[in-house]
């Protein structure tokens, strides 16, 4: 039986940032046919808020720790006000999104990161997506958008990686959809020049990555970006895409990683 | 055809401010057997957070103005910290939970409140509910816990009355299903006596009620609620009911309001 295609879309906090670039990037997101999830990410406004509420930030040995109050704050403003800015905005533009974090349905359970010596605090990393359920509501005709905060199986609310959201996301409903996860940033794909953004690499396998990554193409931060997207197809993700958010409505922009 | 019943509780800031107090309220929601639905209110979070951030509460009039500032920190608190903060719970008392606000599945959606010369600022007045698509939800098995903000219908996110939401949602929910709503507060009910909380009036309705107005038992403050309550009943709600939260699963504990 032949999947419906899914739409599974990550957007980054330089975009929540931008109330324009936000605007521009909703329409075109609310633009793609069929089913559609986004994931967005935090941005700066959890971070200027803490500051203004006197929160200092804890880093032990380099590492961010999410203590107790900057859980608050991430959860108010990542779950509150951008992901609730975000559902109106769309369900004024007619998609009907519905805004979710791991808790809602329990569809993303997470666990405490846990390792020893380093306490990163209340971070969480994904132990199960309950997609079956998920998939009925996209079914349904709703557009999940997803803030990146998940809670453990005793109700603790953990901060979670946005990236390895969307990617969990994407995984586990490759079960039900034949599913393109689309990473949006600020170029226009994976550049053959990073000077010349008209050198987009439109398409990457696992054989032609190899030989990008010993020419030494593509650059030591993109490595483990394709590393994670060659890792999503190899479990049952049709396509991962790398575009920017201009173009996230025409699936033949930026770089398209399959098998 | 039987409709199946369907309990819509509602709490309010005195419960969320109290942590134990809301851990018990949990698990006696969690409890009640069959579809069910809480909203829940603000409490001091948002005004004490507002505090520590400078933002004073500005008053016209004697009324309250909800400026963009206060808009956007109710925003965060109420469907950001304590809307995810009551769903994980739930979730961990395997009440499958799903946080929800006015723009999601726009299943509320408000008009901003003009009311010449005063404005209230960015407050919403519920315009509509999309009652086939949430009862849709339900009936999947979901338990809906709203926070009480909305948007209208070009996305503006608007600060909206939770004792109003809870009896818009009721209504319209009635045409589903048999709707009891249920609001919590500090009294185990409305009573003939305000010194001994044994004296609770079990059953008003529309002929009893006159007549414990006329004889001056219901005070002043109780008039507007059971008005209120009488008028979700005439217009298909079940029946209302007050009740101290420690009996929220208990359906012969308080005042039942009913035709």
């Amino acid at each position: 039986m032949t999947k419906q295609a899914l739409h599974i879309v990550k957007i980054g906090g330089n975009i929540i940032d931008a109330p324009e670039a936000l605007a521009s990037f909703l329409a075109n997101f609310a633009a793609i046919q069929g089913p559609k999830l986004l994931v967005h990410g935090g941005g700066k406004i959890a971070t200027s808020m803490a500051a203004d509420l006197g929160i200092v930030s804890q880093m032990i040995d380099g590492r961010r720790v999410t203590d107790a109050e900057s859980l608050r704050i991430v959860t108010m403003v990542y779950a509150g006000w951008i992901n609730k800015s975000i559902v109106a905005s769309l369900q004024a533009l007619k998609c009907n999104s519905i805004g979710l974090t791991g808790p809602d349905g329990a569809f993303v359970v997470s666990k405490k990161r846990n390792s020893e010596p380093f306490d990163y605090g209340f971070v969480g990393d994904i132990e199960h997506v309950k997609a079956k359920d998920l998939a009925g509501l996209i079914t349904a005709g709703f557009s999940p958008v997803f803030a990146p905060i998940t809670a453990d199986v005793t109700g603790q609310l953990l901060n979670t990686n946005a990236d390895t959201m969307a990617q969990a996301l994407a995984i586990a409903l490759s079960e039900y959809f034949e599913t393109t996860l689309t990473y949006c940033f600020e170029k226009q794909g994976v550049l053959m020049d990073p000077n010349d953004d008209n050198s987009v690499i439109s398409q990457i396998n696992p054989a032609n990555f190899a030989q990008l990554k010993a020419d030494g193409i593509v650059s030591a931060g993109m490595i483990p970006k394709l590393e994670n997207a060659l890792k999503a197809i190899s479990k049952g993700v049709q396509a991962v895409r790398l575009c920017h958010p201009d173009f996230v409505s025409q699936p033949d922009k930026g770089t398209r990683i399959q098998a």
